[in-house]
């Protein structure tokens, strides 16, 4: 598996509108896109910051894992997964590291936000961080 | 304030000697620093990934922020905090942010793991996630 950058680091938020302006008027980042995952239950907004993206997430069901997280953690957001950019497809480093006997949440890449095929590996086998790998098929 | 980047990603492990294993064999990444921040009370681990460091944190005592962090999660590892490299001074950041009504942990950058000056804000005020400040002063 030939891992590029951190595409993008995910973090849980009760609300996007509370959380955006502190990105924005705060950090002086910028908003670059909002997107709705309906598969996932979330709402999402994009931040850039070098070459990794901030993807704010506000679950759109209480069975979402966003909003079992922000329960989970006392009603309050915070950082609930991160991503590589995999350089060899997805589904060539699942297939590895299933092989090396890691945990798969998804045993093929599925579509995410912005269009990337995404998969997550189980946090039981990660040492308790959720992990995603992703690539943009238009590459 | 300047954010050029993601500095690095602090991530709490129970221990070091299982997790480098899994970023190591599982994701093919390199452990390039292994060091002790006694100030902090935790053991790092450093692996690069494109522009950014993950960094592993095991805490060394049971006060420290690491081992609270890993006893609130039931005893599980989880990503813990984010960190930006500031390109126009930490220190300079810090009142920025502050003027702006952020709480803040450290009113002054101190000195961190790889000789970085940083400073952490209160999760309180940024939407539930601990996001720390860096810079690094031979820059």
């Amino acid at each position: 598996m030939e891992i590029s950058h951190i595409e993008h680091i995910g973090i849980a938020v009760p609300s996007l509108d509370e959380a955006i302006p502190f990105y924005e008027k705060m950090l002086g980042l910028k908003c670059f896109a909002i997107e709705e995952v309906a598969d996932q239950k979330v709402r999402t907004a994009f931040f850039k910051v070098g070459q990794t993206k901030i993807e704010l997430l506000e679950g759109t069901a209480e069975d979402s894992a966003i909003s079992k997280f922000i329960a989970n953690n006392g009603g309050r957001g915070g950082i609930q997964h991160m991503a590589f950019c995999i350089q060899d497809g997805v589904q060539n480093a699942l297939n590895e590291v299933e092989a090396k006997g890691c945990r798969l949440i998804d045993k093929a890449p599925r579509r995410g936000a912005e269009g990337l095929n995404i998969a997550f590996l189980h946090p039981k086998s990660t040492v308790g961080t959720l992990i995603e790998l992703c690539e943009d098929p238009n590459k």
